[in-house]
């Protein structure tokens, strides 16, 4: 409907990625091979197809494949590359080194970082062992909206000195509105004037796509999405929103739709994410999501006023009565 | 989490006749009191109460009592009035003059008037009417995103004259981002220096709250929501998130989570309003949701990327064969 120019960027659909923390990455191989073919017609740039974390060192055995990318496995399932590049997340602490092939062996071509702002230098670490691999690298420091002026300074100094090709801007609780987002992509642009930015909003307030498109506007490059916006609690900005919105005429809507009601219509109707009012409640209060994850796995999940109070209330959450 | 001066603004709630074009205003009357009992706990400023058309100018006569206001009915639903004020919509032509009383006789506080452009003139006579009666008004103009420039200066120019309290910004097909938002509040801004204005915003693109904050931020005062969204197709910008994020120590959240914990979630249960794919579509496409209120009425309802095709696709819309 407007003349916005945005044609530089790059759409980074997480589904299966995000979206398993939902369902434990139970996807089917026939499922994934649909996002990515339906992806791909859609002009999406990335898919990333899961966690590049160890298994050995990480916990989660009945998790699905895509937890724990195997390279064999991944080029059973992506024999024939398209266009769209395949990414991976990895957290601080889940790396074995012995996993990572050369980008040039690998179906992947980048591979993202997630850590908290405390972790940074750990987190520089891998970005540097991947980047000398030949991957594409990105970091992703979770939870900014926890995070001091002065710490992400420093932070800055030494992400400026860091390869890493992108940088993102992760709103992880879901809480940010556009003045937040105005204000850190300002910073970040300002800070890192060398790097690519990069966004992944949570849409806990419903602003996940607003968010989104608002710092696409100010030139951030990256654009994380999910289709149908299936992502952990509140999920994220929904790819189909951004390919219908986004005026390069690479984008197509049709697979996206042809994903969603093959797929994610069914999806839905077992396991839940979106707009739900306990993840509404923590993103208004700037709350990890952990707690009304845990109400709505309860009996109590539609008490959200016994929730709210439950957040508001210092002493109803911290009962420190010494046992006897 | 920021530092927005959000403290002049008015919310009117609009749950019951806009989520009554859900459910056929199928509201009882317990469910209207805790309502109007939840809203003035929450500081919403107005409620809105269904419509003031007159059952003999418009058919529906099994539509729920919202649809039809009778004053002597609302004055037993609705004795005591809060410091939350009533207000009814109308529609052109739908209007009985005899059915309208003085203010000082009525429970209501503001009538508005919804028209389209071309029946500016028919919406102006109905507001001087009611100003003359003692009632607030407002102009709400409908499927702005249908109207050309200069059909619009024209309407500013008949709107500047009129003694109406409220011109709002309607986007009926929920098409509408933040630019167009940005655009058309300061084209009413500068043509209408004297009016308060509104917004009444859709969330086809998931963009109705984003949307009213921007427009907000703006200095527009009027801020239409509903509880949980209800509202006609996508619905609209939620009550809870307006009373949430506005920073005016008047609201409170939690009577409006006890609203949706005990009358939305069961609501919802049995009818459908919100982020719906073909309303996406609809709304990407900048058409009205009739085409997709059929669609999801009928046994295609997800058919998504077929829906596309109709409405992307002008020789299947309209065949124009000759029946032999």
């Amino acid at each position: 409907m407007t003349a916005l120019k945005l044609n530089n960027h790059k759409i980074l659909d997480c589904t299966i990625r995000d979206g398993g923390l939902v369902n434990n990455w139970d996807f089917s191989v026939q499922f994934v091979q649909d996002m990515y073919r339906g992806l791909s017609a859609a002009g999406v740039e990335y898919m990333e197809i899961g966690y590049k974390n160890s298994p050995k060192l990480l916990k989660g055995a009945d998790a699905g494949p895509w937890r724990f990318l195997n390279e064999d496995f991944l080029k059973e399932v992506i024999p024939n590359k398209t266009e769209t590049k395949l990414s991976a997340l990895v957290d601080i602490g889940r790396v074995d080194e012995n996993d990572i092939l050369l980008r040039e062996d690998s179906q992947l071509d980048l591979i993202r970082v997630a850590c908290y702002v405390k972790d940074l230098e750990k987190g520089l670490a891998l970005i540097q062992m991947f980047h000398d691999r030949g991957y594409e690298t990105s970091l992703n420091i979770m939870a900014l909206s926890h995070v001091m002026e002065n710490e992400l300074h420093e932070a800055f100094q030494l992400i400026a000195k860091s390869p890493v090709d992108v940088v993102y801007i992760v709103d992880s609780y879901g809480s940010m509105d556009f003045t937040d987002i105005d204000y850190l992509v300002t910073k970040f642009q300002r800070q890192l004037p060398e790097k690519t930015l990069g966004m992944h909003m949570h849409n806990n307030l419903q602003l996940a796509f607003a968010n989104t498109l608002v710092g696409a506007n100010k030139g951030v490059t990256f654009l994380d999405s999910s289709v149908y916006g299936m992502g952990r609690a509140a999920g994220n900005c929904a790819t189909e929103l951004l390919v219908s919105y986004l005026k390069n005429p690479r984008y197509e809507l049709k697979p996206v739709l042809e994903i969603i009601q093959n797929h994610m219509i069914d999806m839905r109707e077992k396991v839940e994410w979106g707009y739900i009012i306990p993840y509404m409640i923590a993103g208004a209060l700037n709350e990890h999501p952990r707690v009304a994850m845990a109400v709505r796995d309860s009996e109590d999940r539609d008490k959200f006023a016994e929730f709210y109070d439950k957040l508001t209330s210092p002493e109803m959450n911290f009962p420190s009565k010494i046992k006897k």
